[in-house]
């Protein structure tokens, strides 16, 4: 039987290493050096040409009630025996630092910096589990839902489309939060609505839903249990696959339909089993022959982006589309990859050292340094040139001809010219006092969709694995000048320090 | 900007259709009508022998607990429009029927019911979106779990294993909830530790963690970084690849063993990186020439249970392991496809009545009647010669001869004899009331390691998808000749009733 604590923080929700490293420190006196962390991914997820944050309220959240608990606190002490005075630094630990990052609905790239902590040594190791574990799932719904919007129809990207797309995956999610947040993300991706209720009280997300395969069980047949939830609800979407949707199911909603008349308003059907294509066009035809033109049929049935397009090819008459499983367990690539990496720590002098992390894994080894990332915008046709990760004091806007050069194939480059270079960070947490204000979801929402108009197509095509000619454009992340320069010095001292220690053994 | 409700329940967290259809049958006056739910899953996961059930305590938590908070009822009010009535119904709802489940750490296989729900028809439906949300998590993670237990070793199977197998998952879980409890059911399934510092507090799981590469980064090098953290902790596994883990990670490791002696117990250095057959021979052949012959190599880094046996083949010196991403994420297999189901329903005269949902997908048919699962257990050598699904009024344990065939390939049968048929449900709720004495996690994870004895090998084989070799042979699950004979009844019987209700078209 578990034990129960009404005081249960968020606090503990880490690994324990991190504990361990910040008693560590705290014992060795450096826990208030500043230090500066940055959170990134390395690789694209789904292989797409873009991924969407989302996340971020979550976060501040997290941060802004970041404290121990009495309960953490007698567990830390009595369980995991750390010294009375740990835990009293423990217990008045709060959020003091900096936190830049980018706002939800912004589109993201892999090896740049998405987060960016600056905070005593102590509080910036301590939040990393919380940090990473959020980051690591929103910005993979909102990405996936993003490749199911466009997937969707383009028409349906730049407006407000009437309960197209609706994430259904509550059931499927990994355990609670997931369904409820993972709603929240694909909304920001571009979902019309969710079937979680609880995501719409909460988030104020639109809600959608009307019922399941248990109605006609209940009612034994589709006429009587269709006939009831229409005396019952004014919008109807009868589920007509649950015992045979040609033969008895569509024929009893039209019957229905029909009887109820001006009482309802028919919105259609859903089909949830079946050969799609099939099903859905003489669906189309019973509609249209019985006069219900304007009724919409809605799918679902562990669809996903390839789905969509695949049934769209194959001539399926589909109107909207209900989203579970892959969507919301992110079926095809479940985990994001984002790490949380030392960029620079505070010496003995109080001067800032930059570190590294090298690796047998080069794409491990991380870019040291505090620095910000601008979006290199075009200025004649409003479209991204790609990123450009300079070091904190360069000034690209001052730049005439701005040099971008490939971090990895470096003699890839380009100069760009005619461009603006904005900063993708905004300042969330100064000196430990949120002073960002969230938008809406809805805001959001219409930022990520809005967003899409700045990617070349070439960024936005959808590929299955494998498929060569449909992979997306790599999205340029360049390093500039001096970001490519410090992080090569910075490896060079670090080989070198580890090669002269090694002469002490 | 989120709303955000003091009194936020569970009760919301749930499909809208599930509401829709409280409401229908509430205005139709059937709420309270005796409905008889049961959840199933169709495929075994990961094409394994058998899966793990876990989850039962958070399900019992849930149920204990449903009831709409005062901010539920306004925003169906106010949002949704519900009426007066029927949010008053919802006001005072709570759950009085029966539940039935099969315990945690047993052994479960697909199309066989895992949980049944008894219960008035308004309550049976409201509860099943957590409940599937749930029953579609921590079984999956117990299942990989157990599978990484058999990979990682036979001999760690049946005995108690210092820290063997450590879930490191966190920071890539889906959300903070799949964090949380998928490192309690990793635990249940035969994990040794997780990292995660708040389940360790919450369930009493043994947690585990020392350093990252961060304290090196801190630091700037490893002599030092080793040597402040084994002057701070007592026992220190070191981890070694933060620049190069043969030239300097070891060799600080074992310069650091050295100088501190006695005044620190040297558990052994891990690797998070790099070519693992060879680092680890190279690590084995430095720690053993150093003294060190029983300091222990643990490895980490995108590992599962295909690369354990992977990196076993190839003559890896491996000690313990470190398992993230692919575990929590339960990444080859993110989703079980758990369903609830009607499978009987109280009629106008109070009779109950079985019930079907028919589908173009021949493995989605539901299998109607109130039935009892039991598991056929050869009296000889304790083996289960399978899963035995009967009617609630049969008797198994009567016949002499127990008939089994196969509910798809109905000639494959066989007979059995001296056998026990223990049933794999036990009564949770009793009329709304919690009457199961939940066991310790301890004692759910012992439970679940002991089960394993009673399978056969072949149950047990781990394959890569395609490996046909090692592909599990699939454990029996049959249904008795009453229960098929009742559900090919009940298809005969929606089949023509469905084609009779067309004529009225």
């Amino acid at each position: 039987m578990s034990r129960r604590y009404a005081d249960d923080s968020l606090a503990l929700h880490t690994d324990l290493y991190e504990l361990n490293m910040a008693n560590t420190y705290w014992k060795d006196g450096i826990h208030k050096r500043r230090s500066v962390f940055e959170a990134s991914f390395r690789r694209m997820p789904f292989d797409n040409g873009y991924a969407v944050f989302a996340g971020l309220e979550r976060m501040i959240d997290f941060i802004a009630n970041f404290r121990f608990s009495e309960s953490d606190l007698d567990y830390l002490s009595s369980e995991l025996h750390y010294e009375d005075e740990f835990i009293d630094y423990l217990k008045g630990i709060r959020f003091t630092g900096n936190v830049k990052s980018v706002v939800e609905g912004e589109m993201i790239f892999a090896n740049e910096p998405i987060l960016q902590v600056d905070a005593p040594l102590g509080e910036a190791q301590l939040i990393e589990t919380p940090l990473l574990n959020i980051l690591n799932f929103h910005p993979l719904i909102a990405t996936k839902a993003s490749r199911i919007r466009l997937a969707a129809g383009e028409d349906a990207v730049y407006e407000q489309s009437d309960n197209r797309l609706m994430e259904f995956g509550a059931r499927r999610a990994h355990e609670l939060d997931a369904a409820l947040y993972g709603a929240r993300a694909a909304y920001i991706g571009g979902f019309d609505a969710t079937s979680n209720v609880r995501a719409g009280k909460v988030f104020g997300i639109p809600i959608s839903g009307t019922h399941a395969h248990a109605l006609v069980q209940v009612y034994r047949d589709e006429y009587t249990a269709f006939k009831k939830y229409a005396e019952s609800h004014q919008n109807c979407i009868f589920l007509v696959d649950t015992y045979n949707t040609l033969k008895s199911g569509i024929p009893n909603a039209i019957r229905v339909a029909k009887e109820m008349g001006d009482r309802i308003n028919f919105v259609g059907i859903r089909l949830d089993s079946g050969k799609l294509p099939y099903l859905s066009q003489e669906a189309r035809r019973m509609l249209d022959e019985a006069g219900f033109q304007n009724a919409r049929i809605f799918a679902s049935n562990d669809l996903d982006e390839h789905s969509i397009m695949d049934l769209k090819a194959q001539g399926a008459k589909i109107d909207g589309w209900g989203i579970g499983t892959k969507l919301i367990t992110s079926y095809d690539q479940p985990a994001l990859g984002a790490v949380y990496k030392l960029v620079s720590i505070e010496g003995e002098n109080g001067e800032l050292v930059d570190t590294i992390k090298l690796s047998d894994n080069p794409e491990k080894v991380s870019t040291p340094g505090l620095k910000d990332v601008y979006r290199i915008v075009n200025q004649v046709n409003g479209k991204w040139e790609g990123d450009y990760i300079a070091m904190q004091n360069e000034q690209p806007n001052d730049e005439h001809h701005l040099k971008m050069f490939h971090p990895v194939y470096t003699h890839v480059s380009k100069f760009v010219t005619d461009f603006h270079a904005r900063k993708i960070h905004k300042q969330i947490f100064e000196s430990g006092k949120l002073i960002y204000k969230q938008p809406s979801v809805e805001e959001m929402r219409a930022y990520c969709l809005q967003n899409l108009n700045h990617l070349w197509d070439d960024y936005k095509m959808i590929a299955k694995s494998n498929e060569e000619v449909l992979r997306p454009t790599e999205y340029p992340v360049d390093l500039s000048t001096n970001c490519w320069n410090n992080k090569m010095d910075k490896i060079n001292e670090a080989r070198s320090r580890a090669s002269q220690l090694l002469t002490h053994v």
